[in-house]
């Protein structure tokens, strides 16, 4: 491919009308480019839907065909989609080898192998990865705001909650092992690994109930895991609670200057003259 | 029905009478009302009561009669009322269409339509919708303050909820899928919806157990799960109480007193000087 | 009793000798009051434990006599100790019929009882009550400062806390008589009493698994109940966090004084200079 | 041993040659000694996963063989890292004695033992106990800082945390004896301990379903238990978040530099004067 240089790529016919292409699929200002990015949604949730509804026996044996033919539409109008995305942006290798490039390919590919591949069901059930595309249409929505805050605190978080979940598996590990010694395989332990998803539904507070201990002492320990688990997650309730308190505490105080006249700082994001002095602060 | 100019509609011997009328039903401020309020909050706990316990079929079958009896007195006092609130306010098309009246319709509607149609069990639970209208009387009682703190922590919160609950359901698509893919139909994971609803019971960490996996990858993957239901909880948990705390802190750091100069309020407990317009606050 | 006035009460030796016991029984300040309320927290926490091991069948078949022979032990000492209290104490019909009074009488009736009445497995578990006089010990020991404050929090949120379960009862109660219409008696949802017990079940994210829905749209609505039941959970984690939070506030900051010289507060409690003048604090 | 005093005891060729081990084995701060840490990671975590895989029957069965020669390789790369630890430590006597050192030792005695004793699958498990000593070569990683900060929020409100279980553990006493009695042996309620598990795992919202109420009133009851074990879920995470958000707040309220007369730190971002010594800050 010939590397144009950027300030002439888009003057020559062809190229304006990548651009236009490429401001309604890419891009969310324009009325033409909200209006695709809705369709859009639209499409992914209706398609995705028909990749839900069509695992259920009854509903994949009675409508078949409505099923086949609305799989290939939105295959199509996919497939399309995919090629106008190649086409209109500037580098479309880096583009196809993306993650959302890989997305945008494997939301279609599953259709046109199961032409080739026999019976393939579990194949056709890759489309779900089509959900994955919905995060490149959060740009339009107005929730971006909070998401993006939720996300923050998140990821300020996160060294935290590895930590966490870090000290969480050796405590599994260790208590599957005294579960393991104390109840036995015919007790329904048969395994550590066994012992181990036992006691995570345990310390979770999810309990199926489908292993359960049977000895007065598995069942002391159990206890003690159960007392375990309520107080542990408090921890990762605290990490992330504190990191949105003290972010909102942030947004809330400063104000980046400080007063002309008495340099004194911390005044609040609204204020027009100094706390301290009463000097004007614009 | 005529329309009269406010100030004189309540002033006819007529309008007199309904002015009354609609103090005591629809104000919470005159002994009256209150009486009201307390005497209609009583009778519409027991009348829900009495829906409640005829389900038990003991019970229904034995004090078969009890039940009717009691069920005709409620209905026929909460017509009388309906009918008086129809009466007295002041526009009874726009109370009987709006969300309020029409629970108060449904509240006696189907004790009355039970004459004409047979055996409709399942139309006389709709008289639970009495319930609802517990919500009107609210007004009334001291709780009402905590209620609405209550109220409007959640409302403030309730974008950044509906983005949690929108990713916690992406999730849940995600993993049901994979669940399937690796469980099958063979281990109760039927459909993905069927698969959804165990992701959900999984993440939510209830584990009603009448789904479970039975694979080593299946029970690997549930693991997964289930911790990370354990660390998602904390996210609502976190908004919800920073929420909560912000409350609280803008509560405490309000300097009581406002402005002499603009009068403006919510200056800093530290403040010497208006932050508005520089004003000495002593 | 004669009602003799209280600067001479204790002044004749018998008194004298009331005072002595009411000081060890009832005060813990002294070396012999602490002693005794040592004591009595073993032999509280070793009677509770027979009480809780004489139901277990195997232990009650092989140490029956053992039991027996304990049992008599501490009811004596028990009963000892309740008479030395109406002794001791200023009014003795006021304390027998206060509500530790009354739990001291209980804890000894049942074992006199049994001599009466034959066979009464279940009026012995009546002393399980010896349990609540661990309540009167707390004052000894140091956990009392952090018990007074997890107390008082919960107190300050008690109000907010009755709201939160009033509205929980509420959507319980709607949510009960939905999935009582949609799934039905023929699926275990026999009344709406079990369809409530059923919706805390999964509300509150237990999930026995006993009665769990067979329907497609049983099973939605449970998962919308589920993800209802994560959210509310937040609601008193953040009342009694938000509670918290604010205490620990209100301690670490606020010093009583204001500064003498230029009369500025919000010093920290270890301040001994004003921070904004440095005038000496003391 | 002879006791030699501590300038020269590293002085003499061999001591030399012990403090270069040390300071491999026992530091971090080298390079040699954090590929040391790394190494010895590495082998831990392959030893515990050998420990883990060996107790799945089927993989027991195949590579028994393989399963025995890595456990022999890890057992004999222990031993003489333990060997070298007595070696290189100055009071060799003081670190046998002390946990870390009784792990290192119980981390390859089963091993040993096994050869004297036949047929002791328990007595291998014990190897899991290699698991501990991760806890040494924290030291090394950057998780620490985390770590630490995680760990002395728990540490600061372990206290807290002891009153709060200890008031859990009588309220399921209390239910315990309550759910024994009205739901009694024939439902699975056989004993006061069976119950008080039962009650546990219900207040904790785990939820097995192995043993669960048939009565009206005991169902009624459990669901009082589990509305109780939801409110009582928001202390302990109270208690934990107000710890963290106070940590933070503490740290972010800091001024960074110290008294430049009594060198003393901690004042307030806003503070003019040190509140120590009344010294300026400026």
């Amino acid at each position: 491919m010939k590397i144009t240089p950027q300030f002439n790529y888009y003057e020559t016919p062809e190229a304006n009308w990548r651009k236009k292409i490429y401001t309604i699929i890419f891009e969310a200002d324009t009325h033409k480019g909200r209006l695709f990015d809705i369709v859009l949604l639209c499409a992914i949730f209706v398609s995705v839907l028909v990749v839900v509804l069509e695992t259920i026996p009854t509903l994949h044996r009675e409508y078949f065909m409505a099923f086949y033919i609305v799989e290939w539409v939105f295959t199509i109008l996919f497939s399309i989609e995919y090629i106008l995305r190649l086409l209109s942006v500037k580098k479309p290798l880096l583009y196809a080898t993306s993650f959302m490039g890989l997305v945008d390919l494997l939301a279609v590919l599953p259709t046109f192998l199961s032409l080739f591949i026999v019976g393939s069901q579990y194949l056709m059930v890759i489309r779900i990865i089509r959900l994955v595309r919905i995060f490149r249409i959060f740009k339009l929505v107005h929730f971006l705001n909070e998401a993006q805050m939720l996300g923050k605190a998140l990821r300020d978080s996160v060294f935290k909650i590895i930590v966490f979940i870090g000290v969480v598996v050796i405590i599994v590990l260790i208590f599957a092992t005294l579960i393991f010694i104390i109840e036995g395989p015919e007790n329904g332990f048969t395994s550590i690994p066994m012992s181990m998803y036992w006691t995570i539904v345990t310390i979770t507070t999810v309990g199926y109930g489908d292993i359960a201990p049977q000895t007065v002492l598995g069942r002391s320990l159990a206890s003690i895991i159960m007392l375990m688990g309520y107080a542990i997650i408090a921890v990762p309730t605290g990490i992330v609670t504190a990191q949105f308190t003290r972010k909102h505490a942030n947004k809330s105080s400063i104000k980046g200057t400080a007063c002309p006249n008495c340099s004194k700082e911390g005044h609040d994001s609204n204020a027009d003259f100094c706390k301290y002095c009463g000097f004007s602060l614009e």
